[in-house]
């Protein structure tokens, strides 16, 4: 029965079974320390021979446990039985042993499949793995329904030149940029709450440290909404949950990237910021008078927020028209909308709003977006035989990652990133 | 303060808040009854005048409560106040309020916008949503980590001739088959234990009750593993806990199709069959000698292994190297492998099996398969740096749904199922 690393200063004095990758080797001569890395963490070999296998070899060993305060976890392993189960090339072009910040992304992502073996590099997607299953509790503790919808249409919902196309058979469909029409059929069929994590495609050609061409959309659609207030109140509780979860259980995945979560409610005190409050901001932080949230401004309204507010969040909402896709509910006036985005860290991580739900209003909406309703029969349909007032947001899964942990580039908070150029790994 | 359909009993003489599609109204003259549905159920109003609104409109209404031991739940409401928040079409194609077998699958599937609103229809999502949720919780709680691989792909590893093809700025990708390459990566990062829950492409042009283009695969992959002995064991433990999950808390979704999950830990006695015993196996209970596992004789086999062991699922294992994809692991005499599949219900709705993890190993089964080195770099670079015994399994949702609930075709446990030719909804 294999031990994990982790738990080995528990059999202190017994012979146990442990396995994993050779993570360093240090040869002093008379005697020679190996350190075994697993999923838990690392345990400290003791070898008076010289080891016979290099690093990042993966070996399964039988040994006793013995005490010593200079090991990893204060216990270390004297082998009886060492088993070579993988050997490594004794030539690895990145050492995992070492700060994965010596080298820059392009290599790491040009290695990735050596990469993904820095223990620091490896926390980032423990870490993405815990809060895909927080969100993924949280609502399911809300009574929302998760669905998997298709990723093949033949229109899209999002402005279509960002599709990439697909030979379908005989035909030509596109990768969904979004789930908004499923989400939306599915919220009229009477599931009423659904939810969604699955990936989503733009083809933006342009590559900067925000973006991502393929990327893990967590989707939410909710019916019987009065305005945006309610999506936002309910985000508010769905990331105190998230990040309270992450303190409780993902301390180590923090460390070591030195961050750390919002403080226990710290999503209550995110203030809501009107569109055009917002550029006035903007302007009183940075002397600079902008027509549009920029990514500069959005880094000055959270400086705002933490200063003002204690916490680095800002909730942005009363968006002109133009600036929303078509589906958004339009304000009183029909310039603004119900919609909002929230900023978390001084990066955009959702965006969301109430929908147009009457078939009328989304008639008369088409056109002023180059629109058609024999382009959109599908997704006026849903509202010809009766859809609740409802709404939703989406949160991108990498860049919540990200600004978790403070990475500089969201391309590292996705274990296999696609930009224009990189298709592989 | 909305109440749901369900909780309406506990509020008996009290004025309270309710909103739901009308599903059916029926004019008695002196009085009318109108049957309003929500997410949880149904409750009656009492109208004396003649309503205003047609079937599968949307309403929000406020009235008292009152018993009636004829109504659903054992209650009715007299409304007070009743807002139309969405009017539906007067002509509606198919009727919610009737059974939807009446009508044939494609109506169903044309019409999907309206039949996802059957309230049996609307089960299989439901419960759907349960799988996807207990899936995932039982492999946290095994400490496995989910992850999130991309989808396009510069090869196939599944063979290359079933793969659809996206335009990606100047390259031509494909959209994956399976997630296999990405799983063996992330296990040898030193995750160990890894699952994800995406979707799956598949151009395959024929069109059964089997087969989905466009499917969701639950896929796991773990290290250190034996053979696909520790495999089996594993996805026992796992469909055990679903089934179990399901039987506390879906029955609703159950009695809607008139449906049971297998006894408390019935998967423990699904017999392992041999390949070849299982050919065997197919002939004294079809009288039908078969080169090949095919459908009716997976279903023979279930019935086999119901009437001798209790239960309707049969693991198959022994399969012929040239059977299994090129990745799975040899026997000791390189014909067959340690590989496996779970029938269930007489459909296969998992394959799986140990696979290479020695470069020497790998690189000798890529001719035998028609691939070369160069083809397969990046798959082999895995091999090259370290990499432990591994094994997994992929398990697709659409037929464990499907089988739980007895459809008879797969496309009816997909919301939006594409094939040769529907790509819409």
């Amino acid at each position: 029965m294999r031990v994990l690393a982790h738990d080995v200063p528990k059999h202190l004095n017994q012979e146990i079974e442990i396995a994993g990758w050779v993570h360093r080797i240090r040869e002093l001569g008379q005697v020679n320390f190996v350190i075994l890395r697993d999923r838990s963490g690392f345990v400290q070999l003791v070898f008076h021979e010289k080891p016979e296998f290099s690093h990042e070899s993966v070996l399964r060993v039988i040994g006793r446990v013995s005490s010593n305060d200079k090991a990893p976890g204060g216990a270390e392993i004297t082998p009886s039985s060492v088993t070579l189960l993988s050997p490594a090339a004794p030539e690895i072009p990145i050492n995992i042993h070492q700060d994965p910040e010596k080298y820059p992304l392009d290599a790491l992502l040009d290695n990735r499949i050596l990469s993904l073996r820095f223990p620091k590099i490896r926390a980032i997607f423990q870490l993405q793995s815990a809060i895909l299953h927080y969100l993924s509790a949280y609502m399911h503790s809300q009574q929302f329904f998760e669905i998997k919808t298709s990723k093949l249409i033949s229109t899209g919902t999002e402005g279509g030149t960002n599709l990439f196309s697909v030979d379908y058979f005989e035909n030509k469909v596109f990768l969904a940029q979004s789930p908004q029409f499923y989400k939306e059929v599915m919220v009229s069929s009477g599931l009423e709450r659904v939810f969604e994590i699955s990936h989503a495609y733009r083809a933006e050609k342009h590559d900067t440290p925000r973006h991502l061409n393929e990327y893990v959309s967590f989707d939410v659609e909710m019916a019987f909404i009065q305005s945006e207030a309610d999506l936002m109140d309910f985000e508010r509780g769905l990331l105190n949950y998230v990040f309270a979860q992450i303190a409780e259980h993902n301390q180590a995945e923090l460390d070591a990237w030195g961050a750390t979560v919002p403080a226990p409610g710290a999503m209550e005190r995110a203030p809501v910021v009107d569109h055009e409050e917002a550029k006035e901001l903007i302007f009183k932080e940075t002397g600079k008078k902008v027509f549009e949230i920029t990514p500069e401004g959005e880094r000055a309204l959270c400086d705002w927020a933490q200063r003002e507010h204690g916490v680095d969040a800002v909730f942005l909402n009363g968006w002109p028209r133009k600036k929303r896709p078509f589906y958004t509910y339009p304000s009183a006036d029909g310039l603004r909308t119900m919609s909002f985005d929230l900023i978390f860290r001084g990066l955009e991580i959702t965006s969301g709003g109430r929908r147009i739900h009457e078939l009328s209003m989304f008639l008369d909406a088409l056109p002023k977006f180059g629109l058609t309703r024999e382009g959109m029969s599908d997704y006026a349909s849903i509202f010809e035989f009766g859809c609740p007032p409802h709404g939703g947001f989406a949160i991108g899964v990498e860049r919540l990652t990200q600004k978790i942990l403070g990475l500089a580039n969201v391309k590292e908070a996705s274990p296999f990133p696609r930009d224009r150029k990189r298709v592989r790994p």
